[in-house]
């Protein structure tokens, strides 16, 4: 079989590490010349396949394709694209095999979550149809940790890392002001609909620090929420809130969306946190303090997870050695041995299974309540946030790499997408 | 002269250092038992010292008091207590002499910002006064950096530092997205007068980023504001807001006081980072996220400036050093000597002309047109967020320490606080 080129595209939101699966699928296919020859990757993902925009990894240098490894976000830009199905977006999933095809492109790394899972699926499935056959390998991401079969997913360990150290940081700070000020701090996390993130939060649990998690997979009760927290705060003398963006009302709607409007009259861009921060004021009339911590978290490199870190990088050398070893539609997953010590191989999954399954938390991983986590989730939780991998700094600052990003000649006639 | 005690207190807003300028009071203390007696500190700051609640450092190890150099917020709790005027608060100034006299304590350590500089130094008037001498020292502390005489403050270094990583890792994340999604990031910042720690987003100057921000010391201009972000996203593809939440408009009302209520008609807590995002959202149209940053940036002890932690303890050290040598109502300083390479020594400030004084960022640091720094701004800051001072970790969150905070047996009737 004659060499041919391998793709690389990040997709949906960025982590601390998704870099990292991008230097593991790099570093890995750079050594094996013999059977892959260049190594492109989409300009802002998906949309740089469908309009032909490539880049050129080839003119990176080694050190800066080492340095993704400690560079948060996406390198090559990512996208919010989502293709639909094979019949409504055939045009798509054509211009795809299209560009793979003017371009010698053998292999498809698709770096993201659930979607793009499902893309890389179709695209696997379609090339296979129109007789130009792509090994179509998707590396999984996503700090939700909401992808199944993979025991973990890279990105959500550093997250949660992130949200266990500032809520323990957090919470030291608001015991401190306690006796005269502050009586509670609230910490919105992200987690649309899976709470993996909100139940880092409560690894403190061994530290003696009170706080009381909102997850998106527990209806909320206002009643027994402010209950709860006044409990705590009289017995503690303060309480930590983490609320996950996804927590909602009993008919669906999430806390954020309270029509809260300014004196304009103008909508505001809504916040789980203020919204249970008036709702704690209201009721207890205490001081209180709030955070959001949106992109915060997510591109936290400086405090990422090691074995997050490790595992994002290994992902992404396991898709390359899937790919030279033939595998098509499939994703390397984590497949967990042990908690303590903590061990894991790499699996694989195939992305039949994988595409459009949502992983949430179990019911036994959220204590009774319905506020807090079990032993068996923080057994679940604790090897995903072990270890530092700090990032070198220069100046104060983390050395975080800006590549080149030299684009590829291109050899086709414009395509108008369909909408971004 | 008989050996007495000494009493150490924190006050007001704690930060991520705080404990290192305990932890270099206490050490140095430990190192004069020929002088120093006992080493006592205030519950909860100076109601500890009002109500008697004093703990004994002295129960504590020496490994629990170097780990306090590591670990973030007041390991005694902190108070927002201000005394008045020695007039006004005349019977609260003379119990807390009364205090002092009855535990033997002949040396007051104050670690805090401005208000508390005031209180230190009116202590040691009164207590010359009623013939009961108190040498009464005043460690300075304060994340807004805004104390008069001392070249920086010990807290600002680690919060700047935050706040600059941050802003970098949140701009990578959004020029990864802003292709098809967010193209704009705003952080919102602590600074309510002083636009400190809003300009340490700045110094991401020389990484080709677009970062708009927003001070308390600039009128908000809001058409001026709209334009200069559009023209950063036409530039860029993206951009970063920083926005203090001190920032106002011209007459004076907070940016975060929308007179903002949800759909029940309940004031909300305030933020400005929402209120400008909604204004970005209204002018231009495009996707926006927006994070407060709140405790997470001063308790952010994982990530202190390694200058900060170094100078916070050595001007708790000082402190002891001073009262050694007979000073009194005074605190020692920061004077720089050089900003390239970084020198800088200990001095001393009497508290006469710190107490009261707040200190603004000088025009000739804010860039002509208000949105960013000056070359001058980031050669003053750069020095304070150099090097990583990072914590111990055990099972993967930073160990943190909690004192036993033994209480001192009372020796005076109950006293009743005016309020707190």
């Amino acid at each position: 079989m004659a060499k041919k080129n391998a793709f690389y595209a990040q997709s949906g939101g960025v982590t601390a590490v998704i870099n990292a699966s991008a230097c593991g699928v790099i570093e890995t296919a750079r050594k094996h010349k013999d059977k892959i020859g260049k190594i492109y990757a989409g300009r802002n993902g998906i949309l740089g396949a469908l309009t032909e925009d490539l880049i050129d990894t080839g003119k990176e240098s080694d050190s800066a394709i080492a340095a993704l490894r400690s560079t948060p976000a996406g390198a090559f830009g990512s996208c919010r694209y989502k293709l639909k199905s094979l019949e409504t977006s055939r045009r798509e999933y054509e211009r795809l095999i299209e560009v793979f095809k003017a371009h010698n492109i053998g292999t498809f790394f698709y770096n993201g979550g659930g979607d793009s899972a499902d893309t890389c699926f179709k695209i696997s499935q379609l090339a296979q149809s129109l007789g130009y056959p792509i090994q179509a390998i998707h590396v999984p991401k996503t700090v939700d940790n909401d992808l199944p079969i993979t025991d973990c997913c890279p990105g959500f360990g550093s997250v949660a890392k992130y949200v266990a150290v500032s809520t323990l940081e957090a919470s030291f700070d608001v015991r401190s002001m306690s006796s005269t000020s502050t009586k509670i701090f609230v910490l919105e996390v992200m987690g649309r609909h899976a709470g993996w993130i909100a139940a880092a939060g409560g690894l403190l649990v061994d530290h003696n620090i009170p706080v009381v998690i909102l997850f998106p997979e527990v209806v909320f009760d206002q009643k027994k929420f402010l209950e709860r927290v006044s409990a705590k705060v009289k017995q503690h003398g303060y309480c930590t809130v983490v609320v996950s963006e996804g927590c909602h009302h009993a008919d669906g709607r999430y806390l954020a969306e309270q029509g809260t409007r300014d004196a304009f009259g103008h909508a505001q861009l809504g916040g789980a946190a203020p919204v249970v921060a008036g709702m704690i004021k209201d009721a207890l009339g205490v001081k209180i303090h709030w955070a959001v911590a949106d992109y915060l978290q997510r591109s936290a490199r400086h405090i990422a997870s090691k074995t997050d870190v490790k595992q994002a990088y290994e992902l992404g050398r396991a898709a390359v050695n899937l790919a030279l070893k033939g595998h098509n539609a499939v994703m390397p997953t984590i497949e967990r041995i042990s908690d303590v010590p903590y061990k894991y191989r790499i699996g694989v999954a195939d992305l039949k299974d994988v595409a459009n399954v949502e992983k949430f938390m179990p019911k036994n991983f959220i204590s009774a309540d319905g506020f807090g986590i079990t032993e068996k989730c923080k057994r679940y939780l604790t090897p995903l946030i072990q270890g530092e991998d700090y990032p070198r700094y220069v100046g104060g600052l983390p050395d975080y790499v800006t590549l080149k990003n030299v684009a590829v000649a291109k050899k086709l006639k414009p395509f108008k997408i369909q909408s971004a």
